[in-house]
């Protein structure tokens, strides 16, 4: 077993999908801090100790809580199948600087639009940053389909 | 490590787990499509060129787009657990025939699952393409439970 | 390929990962059922047989079902980082009885959290056991960055 993690490539993939796991995580905690300071909760025992006309005022949605809400279920949709895709490619054996390269454009791309996503930065770099994810996954899942196809 | 890249079906489900991945992935830019066909956004800077009363009218929610966005938190919700749970399930060594009968089904099924939902098909085609899904995978963690369970 | 499958550590993480994974999954038929016993639907294939009338009551949100997605989503948000930091934690060669002591903390907790979310039991309960979660996994991947960091 231990061979895996002597395998340099397999070492980088394990450091860059703990970082965007663990970058994706922490939208979690973030919405429930938007959910407190902006007074916005959505299950009734969350509220349970204030009065009738505040539980009312408080069950709610707001913009910033949706905000990050959406921002964490694109990560969703991105990061978990990078860290899946990167899985199976770092067992292609790639060379290990074209695998940095794929692994280091993705973690810095989604940190950049998460920061656009929550910073509402204009368009188009949320845009942009979310098609650079996207490709880098794609490029790897090239890479894992011409290497090990097997219908 | 090249080992696990030379056995059949663990080959089969790495060619089987990516496509399936990327047919998720393919929601995303099918959502953005929606959107822009539609007209229906839900970001203030995705519409910032438009007058003010133009925006107003682009930041809602339109039958269509959240169509797709269901079907896209559908495929989250079982092509992740059939990736996770056929990854350990190809580590215990099934038959490649057992296996690839799985996997095929699968995969079959969620694109079928797709066009029921995307194209709104008469039920029960959805219900029972997601049903087919869900069997494949209690199938795989049937196996996988009966093998190596270690509590 | 079958010494991993061999190794203690790893069997016991397939064990876990296989519940939890198995648990989540049955958050989608726990929706369905509510969404028959409740008549809240939200495809209008869903609801095809009825009269126009019954269509446009039956087409609507209910809170017992939007409990349950929120508990799903949870799910997505808290399950699948668990098991993809659990795999290469389990590739660390940790020691056995840690490893096992995160792997069933992660477990319980998420098994109650289950049932504090769809019984709405009074706060912290939800709130204590969704923390319980999230430390074991951050405990799992400081061990796995200060095992195999590449950056």
């Amino acid at each position: 077993m231990a061979t895996l993690m002597e395998n340099e490539v397999f070492m980088a993939f394990t450091t860059y999908a703990t970082i965007v796991i663990l970058k994706m995580m922490l939208m979690g905690p973030m919405t429930g801090y938007f959910r407190i300071t902006r007074g916005a909760f959505s299950n009734e025992e969350d509220v349970s100790r204030k009065s009738v006309e505040e539980k009312k005022k408080l069950l709610r949605t707001h913009p910033d809580v949706e905000r990050v809400r959406r921002c964490h279920q694109n990560d969703l949709e991105n990061i978990i199948p990078f860290v899946l895709v990167g899985l199976l490619y770092a067992l292609t054996e790639p060379e290990l600087s074209t695998a940095l390269l794929h692994f280091r454009l993705f973690a810095g791309s989604r940190i950049f639009h998460t920061i656009a996503y929550v910073g509402a930065l204009p368009q188009p770099s949320r845009g942009l940053s979310w098609i650079v994810g996207m490709l880098v996954t794609f490029s790897m899942a090239y890479r894992v389909l011409s290497t090990v196809l097997h219908l």
